[in-house]
């Protein structure tokens, strides 16, 4: 089944807030296998709501609608839906009673404002919001299903968990489908498109892929289509086991893992330790590991050694060293990594040593020029990259290269 | 003038990613006077595709159109573009230049893949895309100016900044707008509505006020319009002058500054020195001041102290203060940020400790319990702060309250 999902207000359409509503809502549709057609962002103007409500209805029998159903704006919104399905408000007495339990619990008296949000369209069907004084609702025109539900994130949360997704359930076909998405580290999008271009010719046509790059790497995505829920999974398994044999050292994980949470999970069950020693990415690595839940097990600490002193001074590195091969050098980042490694008792430690940018480049090193030290029981290897100009992405790049050069390490041991 | 902005591909329709991009695009054309009339989502397909373009060409006289362009198979927007604008592909020997010098740098062998992304419709304007692979592209049909980008959101921003937003200046009708914004930090929205309501209330009907809460602080946009450029420069200068007197010390930059760049700012033109002691931020604290070009000429360093063990090896904190105490406790987060001052020779320090989550609360220190403290000189100030319980925010606050904090002793040097 198809539906549209509508979200009304300015906010959205000037750039003052990012819709995260949809995205919610469109993957927990997807989860009871209803598809989204379009998601559109309209303003509150009645002309041009009424006009897109008109357009959705000859494509989908089913509309999701946020946002328009605030305490201030309540009134416009409400009203064009009344002159759209050719209704009129009147006042719902357990809306009411919803509205004054939340009042009354934050000590605040009804006001005229509180008292027009219980109207609701005549004919409409009511879902109660508990979390929230505007409600859900339902109406219908020529064939096609309209849900409302207010634009504040936790309560269309709500709204859609306890109310609309059980009402679609049971009122609507849902065909199944079944996502897996494969996280890959270490391939341009082109390079891994061409290792795999075999293996996507044999692709089954009920089953469709998609890359999708991200700062993390490429994700590739397997989406599976109108069979039973575990011949699908059965299937896509085997898709991945013959992709698995392609490109495994390039396989970090899957659906939503992070490449440092994969990293994490490895060294946790192999009982090792990790530290970091960062120039160029300034705290940027250590960060990607530490945003994960229980990373203390793991991970120890790290030193942010940006100036030469603190290279000196804190991490030990030899002032000659980096006078004869400068700071941005394969004797200097392993020497880093090596000795980040004693210096905070870990089984491996990773540094980072480049120039970020935009200044601090020369004709030997232009900007864009990193190394990368990761350092394992007392070994160490480490790699030179020639990234581009771009002061933020020199950062990302440098932190995700250096996991995937931990993960390369890390499945040998 | 109105256009539609709209995005193509199924990643955003099964809620994988969240469409950030078109809000970025929105804020963008709307400091340009641009009004957005629409946002569409929608997938590959390419009779979806067409149908939108010929929907929206009805309305506005200009579309922008993001994703859909990269190298990989899964995006067919090029072919059905041809069939739109009835055309075909030839090769742009300065895209495929442009490609080649890309794949150089990164070491990359040019491939059949990487040539047909040279490949673009023979009777369109090419825009140069000099950090991907994909280049905007320009065609008309009807009346209406279609212009589309890659949808890799730095790519997409390099192509909006640099070539599609100095087009639209010179080709299309816009009418003069005016913003500043005035960053603040340390208030709540609705503290700081209610300290500055008699000056909201006293604004001219031409200058209109918003409200953009982010996880910096709270935001607020003066917009002015239809009038000459000086003149509105002027008097929303002296709004502004009026607004400083009411919440100066909350005002720490004006419109793209972030506030790790205004305290560098006035670092370096103090002569003076940071480093970081991060326990629960994990080097996401001075991640904010290595972000930031330049900054090596005032931070020096920062010590990620994680385990118990890297605070009493590295930052010499006594192990007996710690078990006392317990490291999140203004007795460790004071010698933490003290000592860091000493160790990386910096005339101030600042350091963090608390409980992140999910796990590692105490009825006594729940999660969300955090310490901060500014070294400076010598002395230190330290604070308590209760936040909540989710693990992203916490650091996210820590590190922007860490900021606040620095920034209050910074104006009293």
């Amino acid at each position: 089944m198809n539906l549209d999902i509508i979200t009304i207000g300015d906010e959205i359409l000037i750039g003052q807030i990012v819709d995260t509503n949809s995205a919610w809502m469109a993957q927990k549709l997807n989860d009871e296998g209803i598809n989204v057609r379009e998601i559109i962002s309209i303003s509150d103007d009645p002309e041009h709501i009424v006009e897109t409500f008109t357009e959705s209805a000859k494509k989908v029998q089913l509309v999701l609608v946020t946002g328009g159903l605030g305490p201030t704006r309540d009134d416009k919104t409400k009203d064009t839906i009344c002159d759209f399905f050719n209704t009129r408000l009147v006042s719902d007495p357990t809306v009411l009673q919803n509205i004054e339990d939340l009042l009354n619990k934050r000590g605040i008296a009804l006001n005229r404002l509180n008292q027009d949000q219980a109207l609701v369209p005549e004919n409409s069907r009511v879902f109660q919001n508990k979390l929230g004084t505007a409600p859900g609702l339902l109406l219908e025109k020529n064939g096609c299903t309209y849900i409302f539900m207010p634009g504040v994130p936790f309560e269309m949360k709500y709204l859609m968990e306890f109310e609309v997704i059980p009402f679609l359930r049971n009122n609507f076909q849902t065909s199944t489908i079944y996502h897996k998405t494969v996280l890959t580290q270490g391939l341009p999008e082109s390079m891994l498109a061409e290792k795999i271009s075999d293996w996507e010719d044999g692709l089954p046509t009920h089953i469709k892929l998609a890359y999708l790059p991200s700062p993390q790497g490429v994700r590739l995505r397997l989406s599976a289509r109108g069979m039973e829920q575990s011949k699908m999974e059965t299937e896509v398994a085997e898709l991945i086991a013959g992709l698995q044999k392609l490109i495994a050292a390039n396989i970090y994980g899957f659906n939503e893992e992070s490449p440092a949470a994969s990293i994490g999970k490895i060294l946790k069950s192999k009982g090792l330790t990790i530290s970091t020693a960062e120039s160029c990415t300034g705290g940027a690595l250590a960060a990607l590991f530490t945003e994960n839940p229980g990373s203390s097990d793991y991970f120890k600490g790290g030193v942010v050694a940006y100036s030469n002193e603190v290279k000196i001074n804190l991490l030990d590195i030899d002032e000659e060293l980096i006078l004869i091969h400068g700071a941005v050098s394969r004797e200097v980042v392993e020497k880093m990594a090596l000795h980040a490694c004693k210096l905070m008792k870990t089984d491996l430690a990773v540094a980072t040593s480049g120039i970020a940018g935009p200044g601090g480049g020369t004709p030997e090193k232009p900007v864009g020029t990193v190394w990368v030290a990761v350092a394992c029981q007392g070994s160490v290897v480490s790699q030179l990259y020639n990234f581009g100009s771009d002061r933020d992405r020199n950062i990302t790049r440098t932190g995700q290269n250096a996991l995937f050069m931990i993960r390369k390490l890390l499945i040998t041991l």
